[in-house]
């Protein structure tokens, strides 16, 4: 259970102090104790059949289903895998436009969408929030968020902490983290290392910038004095270009694992890649062996009008949009090519827009553009 | 492996950009190349058997020894304990005094010690810093304090994240937050219901204040005008007052869990409690069935004169210094009487100051002082 308290719930029952008390300090606990129970639907939400409740517990707990039935016939030697991120300054974009619903979402994707690169499963999900000062109001939006990332991507929102710091954080200002820890089998992680000329390269397109580059989108924003409540007709939407900025990032969990859980015995998917800051050339390489190259063809996806609009608004070289943002493929599966048009249908099948970007060549295993 | 990149990585291989690029835009990435060098050192130190290279990998991770050597022998039905905290504003205790070196251990307490209260081992580690600027020096400072932590505490220092995100945080100011999970076999997972009346309550002494209550602590300091960098007589010291708030959170992982193992057959430890926020009235409590009150002896323990200053100083009375602070006691551990004297003597062979602070009476799920 997900109790978010303020880091310092000391005056949870409040004395009658003489003197200075906690909350003149400048930490208020009731705000904190009403967030407590408005988000306990959503994180309940979340709960799959592992998670235990607990009676006092400090901490969240997680059944491993190690059990003849369930556990022992998935996994033969199970590995966990854990990571952390942020959404960096995507927030502050949030907080500029006061819309607090989707930034969690983000923040579920980033952990989520890094631990299926390896073929883990995610298991559980805890969030901290660093805040100013605790609104009930804005902790349940974003932490309606985090649930709602975590129901996507099949994790239990096992906890989280919210710590009220004034001192650290301006008025309006705050900062999420998040920690995922998944599962997968030791003898089947996916690493890359397979990887071999003539295997092919599928793309998955983005939802947008997904959650990052915002430190650059902000500044185009700023300098061009672009008004994000307006509608642009370049960007071929009848939103506001504050709303496209801020739509939350794609969790590519069910339709990536989808296509794993189906081939058991054959392992066709050889190296995923994640496609968050350095782009499709920082990334792609992260998992290809020293003798090969990814060779990706521009042609083969368009790249969506935002990225477009921001590039020409911030006068920004193509080199530079490529490093920066995911340019409209936020995720990428190298497979073996007898495999290639199976899982295309299957990742078409499951929601995602799919297309073949390129091939691996000999290389020195970096990413080159046709 | 602890990456620790900067958040957004866009340039980690900087194009020679004609319009605006991602470093002018404020993200210097170089800086953060420089942190992961400095820092591998001191993560691996953490590395135990269990963790497992990764190859361009996106997440850490770590083996579950489920085998039928190691594994399968300790847990029949294992469980994951997840639990996720900061450390409050004693971050900008720190960074007022320019002293970074051990609030990375405060960090891995403020967790590993909430994990064990329900007798998990802590097998992994993550943290999040959230920063202005990446200062490398800083950045590995903070680092190795995590990783020290970390050894004390048992468990792997798995992955981390450096967010440069100059809106959100001022010069010089960073939060931290942490990520800790472990493993425990669900029939034993300690909850305090077994509790009766009659059973020990037994106190391990705290190192200082720990990590809460920083709030409060800056406020006395502020108001009084009280010098960070004098040496206070009344404190029995001859440290500097800001060296002695600063002392770092006492990880109390192997003694209890030393205790723990003693007893694989019968289980003579009921509940036990991580004295945080709400000192121990607010944290004992929390493992008290609704049928019995903790009685504690005030005169079973000697209150450290640190918190005897800051109470005189900031005029606090009694009853909100015991909800606020810790008070000299760190971790409480009920236990069976017949098991008291045995337990007592392992925790002080183990280096623990511990004693023996009351029972367990008839109620109604409070702690009471007498």
């Amino acid at each position: 259970m997900a109790e978010h308290p303020p880091q310092d719930p000391s005056n949870a029952h409040p004395s009658k102090p003489k003197g200075m008390t906690y909350a003149e300090a400048g930490v208020d606990i009731d705000a904190g104790e009403a967030v407590v129970g408005r988000i306990k639907e959503h994180v309940q939400r979340t709960f799959g059949p592992r998670v235990i409740g607990r009676h006092g517990g400090f901490a969240g707990l997680l059944r491993l289903d190690y059990n003849e039935k369930l556990f022992k016939r998935n996994f033969r030697e199970p590995v966990l895998v854990a990571c952390t991120d942020g959404v960096g300054t995507k927030v502050v974009l949030a907080t500029q436009l006061g819309r607090h619903g989707t930034i969690g979402q983000d923040l579920v994707a980033m952990n989520v969408n890094d631990m299926i690169v390896q073929g883990a499963e995610p298991l559980l999900f805890l969030d901290y929030i660093g805040i100013h000062k605790v609104d009930p109001e804005l902790i349940a939006t974003l932490v309606a968020g985090v649930a709602e990332g975590c129901r996507q991507g099949g994790c239990a929102l096992l906890g989280g902490e919210t710590a009220e710091m004034p001192d650290v954080y301006k008025p309006g200002d705050y900062d999420l983290a998040g920690f995922a820890v998944g599962v997968c089998e030791l003898g089947k992680v996916i690493d890359g290392r397979r990887i071999t000329p003539g295997d092919v390269i599928i793309g998955l397109t983005s939802s947008g910038i997904h959650s990052n580059g915002y430190t650059l989108v902000r500044a185009i924003v700023r300098e061009n004095n672009l008004d994000l409540e307006a509608t642009y007709p370049e960007l071929e939407s009848d939103r506001p270009l504050g709303q496209v900025l801020l739509e939350p990032t794609r969790i590519y969990v069910r339709s990536v694992l989808g296509v794993l859980n189906r081939y058991k015995v054959k392992q066709p998917v050889l190296g995923m890649a994640h496609i968050t800051g350095g782009g499709l050339p920082g990334n792609v390489n992260r998992v290809l062996p020293s003798n090969v190259d990814a060779r990706i063809e521009r042609s083969a996806w368009q790249v969506p009008e935002l990225f477009r609009f921001l590039q020409r608004r911030g006068n920004v070289a193509e080199d530079e949009m490529l490093r920066v943002f995911n340019m409209g493929i936020g995720y990428v599966m190298v497979v073996r090519p007898h495999f290639a048009d199976s899982i295309l249908e299957q990742l078409r099948r499951a929601g995602e827009n799919a297309m073949v970007l390129g091939r691996i060549t000999a290389g020195t295993g970096k990413v080159t553009f046709a």
